[in-house]
């Protein structure tokens, strides 16, 4: 297992109910794939949404994401932390 | 306060160590700002490092960052979290 934190692109306006439906879809599929998402953060401004997850892999997350309906953009592995 | 998400581009090849130097680099002066920063993740392939901060301002994010010698690119407020 691993950290990755995956960003959106493109979610200008995005509220905080569109960001909680948006993490549930995750929450309810992420088992499947064995991913963790631990938190999720949106600048509704500049239409960015990074989103912080323990995952065996970076393909792990972009499926969850894609079964879920939303694709990241970028999706890093953070191997890094303080 | 609010939160606030910044990153920082090119600093490919960074290592744990050169990650919490910079940060501790934050810590020492943080509080002159009133800025509280909470998490670092780096990916250094990318050369990308996100920190996560409670702040009163990006500007006050901004100088933080400046003042410890690592300006950062990017300084998103994320008013919205899950």
């Amino acid at each position: 297992m691993a950290t990755f934190m995956d960003v959106h692109h493109g979610l200008n306006g995005i509220t905080a109910e569109q960001l909680k439906e948006a993490h549930d879809a995750d929450l309810a599929i992420q088992a499947e794939e064995g991913v963790t998402f631990e938190h999720a953060w949106a600048d509704p401004e500049a239409g960015l949404v990074y989103c912080l997850s323990e995952a065996p892999s970076a393909e792990a997350v972009q499926r969850v994401h894609e079964r879920a309906g939303h694709r990241a953009d970028e999706v890093h592995k953070v191997p890094l932390t303080v």
